[in-house]
């Protein structure tokens, strides 16, 4: 089984590679670890496959290039070397019980590049996490935002794309959380007293996302300690053992 | 009048707001130009206010980040200044007629962390071009998806989005793209043939795109030739002088 942890810098796709990782090496799964992120330092967990061998942002920064041209570059030099790594991911799979692939810093380079499309095209069902952290969640409107951005990815990847709240350990009121990200109704009335144009998109946007949105079941984590992993595990299993139906 | 120009790393926001603003000049106007990308190294225009003179991601990552961490530093040591920069932008716009703003490289640095998101809600209607590259438009569904994710930045940032394909001087089938893009019927019609799971999500958002999202005209620009500087300047008129309506 093949899963891709997608996000923005910083909403915590490296930890939980590791965290969750280790989690199913407990629970007896044999685990294989991809690292596409030409950018990272250091990471927790120890790469089967890292794109870092063929490049890294930080070497092309010495040649004279920006942070962004950098990023830019650095998979536009990966692309040559696109079927050798889609290769290795797939022979690992074949090998362990569980492949998590930990995706570039930003997010726009997996879902824009070529790289990223091309290499999600060529890997068996691969479910992805997108990852969000809570303090993107400011306003009714910015749930019905990382609602439509799951689809955006499921869209642009083909790829079902389960919508995660990460960092609930950092979070006090997750039940408010839930009841915005999973009860399009109570969501809905609340757009409606919202009159902005911004509002009115909102609300017309979430008013449709149960007719177009796949049947989906969102996840409430934490790479630090550990809550919802067993939710994972289970949707992982679902996707992958049971036709992809994960309500 | 602000105008925004958004879109991932290298899909030309920098050279489009150095020759669309000389081009302004040449017909006469005042312009304003302001830059937001703290990775940026060199700017074709002088910027009136740039958020480099607080922090630049070359001295964070000097410190020992890594590309993506410091990127996302660099925005969150800003936020303590936003004040400061929404005055200041505020201050340019009295005085000029128009005033560009050029934002950070990645995308998701202007439409997920709060520095982007705090300062668009504080500008006076700012027009938002998204600009994307012809490249990322490979196949039906990527057409809408480049739609819906100029909803998405509506949704996220408050302000009109205008879809914008940039770099026409590399296409030579800017019809078909045209057809594409503005022709949902025709659209649709061609995502009906595609029966893959990711083919029946596109249809079905590409079927609501015409209920949910505001008219809105699609630009077809080029940084290099100036080819649709005149619909991009009309559009912005009609934005700020005809109540928003960008049919």
């Amino acid at each position: 089984m093949i899963l891709t942890f997608v996000g923005t810098a910083g909403s915590g796709k490296t930890t939980i590679t590791h965290t969750f990782g280790k989690y199913l090496e407990k629970e007896g799964y044999t685990v294989g670890y991809v690292n596409l992120d030409t950018g990272v330092k250091k990471l927790p967990y120890k790469p089967n496959i890292d794109v870092r061998e063929t490049v890294t942002v930080e070497e092309i920064m010495k040649e004279g290039y920006g942070p962004n041209g950098a990023i830019v570059e650095s998979y536009d030099r990966l692309m040559p070397h696109i079927e050798r790594y889609i290769t290795k991911i797939l022979e690992l799979e074949r090998g362990k019980d569980y492949v998590l692939i930990d995706t570039p810093g930003q997010i726009e380079t997996f879902l824009f590049h070529e790289f990223g499309v091309r290499l999600m095209e060529n890997l068996p069902a691969p479910l992805v996490v997108y990852l969000f952290s809570p303090e993107v969640l400011r306003k009714p409107h910015d749930y019905c935002f990382v609602r439509f951005f799951a689809l955006m990815i499921d869209l642009r990847l083909g790829s079902t794309t389960v919508p995660a709240l990460n960092k609930v350990d950092l979070v006090d009121n997750l039940e408010r959380h839930k009841q915005y990200l999973e009860d399009m109704e109570y969501l809905t009335s609340r757009l409606k007293l919202d009159s902005s144009t911004q509002g009115l998109l909102a609300y017309k946007l979430c008013t449709f996302l149960p007719e177009v949105s796949p049947p989906v079941r969102i996840l409430y984590l934490s790479a630090k300690t550990g809550e919802g992993f067993d939710d994972l595990e289970t949707i992982a299993y679902e996707h992958y053992c049971t036709c992809g139906d994960l309500t």
